[in-house]
C-alpha cells in the first residue's frame, strides 16, 4: 500500500527495533539514505542497525562515521532505496515478506512492502528521506547532512543529470551549511582514480563495439576479459557509463558475465532514449538515464536482444 | 571605487550603448555572465555587444544563441569576470583606460575600473550578475536562464569544488526551471571528450612527473611537446586539473610554454594548499584551488621555482 509523508512519519515515530535493509551492491543512495534513517531513529531514542547485504565496500566507509553496530531482533524492518525484493540479494530470503516499509523513488518499485512511501519525481531516495525527516521535525546535523547529500550527489552525477530536480539544489544548498566536507566527497566519488583504473578504463574504451552510427557502444565483460585483465568485479564497478564519454554516443550498454551463468545487463542514455523501457522488457528496470536487467543466455543472444531493441529506440531499426 | 549592487545597477539603469567585455581564453562564466548582462541590457532597451579578446571557441557557441552582433560607438564599458587588464589580451590597448564597471567575484581584482561590483564570496561572476538581475527587476527568461547556469555550472565543476556556495545551489534551482538542458550542458561542458582527447589525455598523464611523494604531479607542454603529438594550444585546454584525478594527489602543475618565451603556469589544488597564495608570489592569482602565473624563464628555472613553493606548502620542504 502506498502512502503519504505523514503516515511515513507516524510509523517511524510508533516503531522500535529497526533493521534498515539497503539493497545489494550497495551505492552512494541507499548507503546515504540507509545510514541517515539510523542516524534519524536514534535522535528519536530508538535501536537500529543498518543491514547491507553485501556488507559495505571501503569507497563508502565514510557515510558511516558514527554508526555503532549493535545486535537485536527486529521488531520493524524498513527498505531503503529497494525497488524489488530481489535486490535484497544474501538477505533476500529473511526479509522478504517482513518489510515494514520501504522509502523509496524508483517508480519501477514492485509494492513489496506492507507499505510503501514512493516519490518518483525525488532524484533519490536521500531526497525522500530529506522531506520525511522534516515531516518529523528531526534535527539535521554533520552526520545526516553527510549521508543525505552523498545519496543526492551520487544519484545526480552531482547535480549533471536529467534527473537532477529543483529540491536536490535547495536540499543540498541546506545540507553544505552543515559543516561537511562536500568537495572531498565530490572529489572522492567522483574524480579520484587510482593509476589501475586509469589504465582499465582505458583498456575498456580501447575494446568497445560500437553500432548505429557510433551512438550506440556496448562492453562486454566476460569471464575471459576479466581474468586476461586480472581485475575482480569490484574494480569494475561504475564502468557502464564510460562509453557515454565520447562525442555523439547516445547509448552505452555493459554486458557482465555472471559466474552462475547469463550476463548482467546495464545500461545507460545520454540522449532522449529511454534505457528503463528497454530493461523494463527483458524483465529489468530502473530510470529514463540508467537501467538494468539480466539475460539469461549466451553472449551473442543476449547482445542480439539488447541492440534489436535499442536500434529500434534510436529509430535506426525498424 | 568598489560600489554595491544597489550602484551598480543604477549605472546599468543609467547606460547605453554599451560594450561587454569578457577575458581572454573564454571560459562558462565569463561568457556566461557577459551574454546574460547582454540579454538583461536588451531587456532594458538598450543597445550591447559582447567583445570575446579571442573570438569565441566552438565548445561555448551555445551560451550565445540568440544574440545578433551590432556595431556601434560604445558609450559604456563593462568588464565581466576580469581581475585584471591583463586579461584583455588583444583588446586591451582600446578598453583598459575606459572600463566603467567591472562585475566580479576574484579576490585578486586589481581594482583598475572606474566602479568595480566585486563579491568574493561568491563561486562565479553568474552569481554576481543574478543577484545583480535581481536588485534590477530584470525577469529570467531561458536565455538568461542559460547563460547564468552555465557559469555557475563550469565554475563549480558541476557544483564539485570547494568553492560552491549554498547561493551558487539555491539560484541554480531556480534557473534550471526555465526550460534549459542543463543536462546536456553539463554533459558537453564536463563529460563528453572526442575519441582524440581521450588518447591526449592518456599520453599527458602517462609523461607526468610525480613529487613529494606522489602528492604533487607536473605536466610539461613544451613546443617540442607539442609538435611531437601534433596538437593545437586550444585542444589542451582544460588539462590542468588531470592529475588530481590520481588518487593521493594534492597539487596539480602545469607549464604550458609560450611561443614568445617563457611559461603560463596554471596549479589547482585538490586539499588545503592555496595554489593562489604561491602564485600570487610569482606574480599571478586566482582562487584557493584554481590559481596561474607566468614565469619568463627556462623550463628548468620556471619548475624549480614552483616546486621550491609548492613543496614548502605541503610540509616537504622547509
Amino acid at each position: 500500500m502506498q502512502i503519504d509523508y505523514k503516515q511515513a512519519a507516524e510509523i517511524i515515530r510508533s516503531c522500535d527495533d529497526v533493521h534498515i535493509l539497503t539493497h545489494q551492491s550497495p551505492d552512494g543512495d541507499t548507503l546515504g539514505s540507509g545510514y541517515a534513517l539510523y542516524f534519524a531513529l536514534k535522535q528519536l531514542g530508538k535501536r537500529a542497525a543498518v543491514i547491507c547485504p553485501d556488507g559495505e565496500t571501503k569507497r563508502y566507509a565514510f557515510i558511516s562515521e558514527g554508526y555503532t553496530e549493535e545486535n537485536f531482533e527486529p521488531k520493524t524492518v524498513i527498505a531503503v532505496d529497494v525497488a524489488d525484493p530481489s535486490l535484497l540479494g544474501s538477505v533476500r530470503e529473511i526479509y522478504e515478506n517482513r518489510v515494514n516499509l520501504c522509502i523509496d523513488h524508483h517508480v519501477s518499485n514492485v509494492m513489496y512492502a506492507e507499505k510503501t512511501l514512493l516519490n518518483g519525481r525525488a532524484a533519490a531516495a536521500c531526497e525522500v528521506m530529506y522531506m520525511l525527516f522534516k515531516e518529523l521535525g528531526i534535527k539535521t546535523d554533520s552526520n545526516i547532512a553527510r549521508c543525505l547529500y552523498t545519496g543526492i550527489a551520487t544519484d545526480t552525477g552531482c547535480f549533471k543529470y536529467g534527473n537532477t530536480t529543483a529540491d536536490a539544489h535547495r536540499i543540498a544548498a541546506e545540507l553544505i551549511g552543515y559543516d561537511i566536507d562536500f568537495a572531498r566527497i565530490n572529489r572522492e566519488m567522483f574524480d579520484i582514480k587510482s593509476r589501475q583504473r586509469i589504465r582499465l578504463e582505458q583498456h575498456i574504451l580501447n575494446n568497445m563495439e560500437v553500432f548505429f552510427s557510433e551512438r550506440c557502444g556496448v562492453l562486454c565483460i566476460t569471464d575471459e576479459f576479466r581474468s586476461e585483465l586480472g581485475v575482480a568485479d569490484e574494480e569494475l564497478d561504475g564502468i557502464a557509463g564510460l562509453p557515454l564519454q565520447i562525442q555523439g554516443m547516445e547509448v552505452a550498454v555493459t554486458l557482465k558475465e555472471k559466474s552462475t551463468g547469463g550476463f548482467k545487463i546495464s545500461m545507460r542514455s545520454a540522449g532522449r532514449v529511454n534505457v528503463s523501457a528497454i530493461c523494463t522488457k527483458l524483465g529489468g528496470g530502473g530510470h529514463v538515464n540508467a537501467a538494468g536487467c539480466f539475460i539469461n543466455e549466451s553472449l551473442e543472444e543476449a547482445k542480439k536482444k539488447i541492440l534489436d531493441l535499442t536500434g529500434k529506440a534510436l529509430g535506426e531499426l525498424n
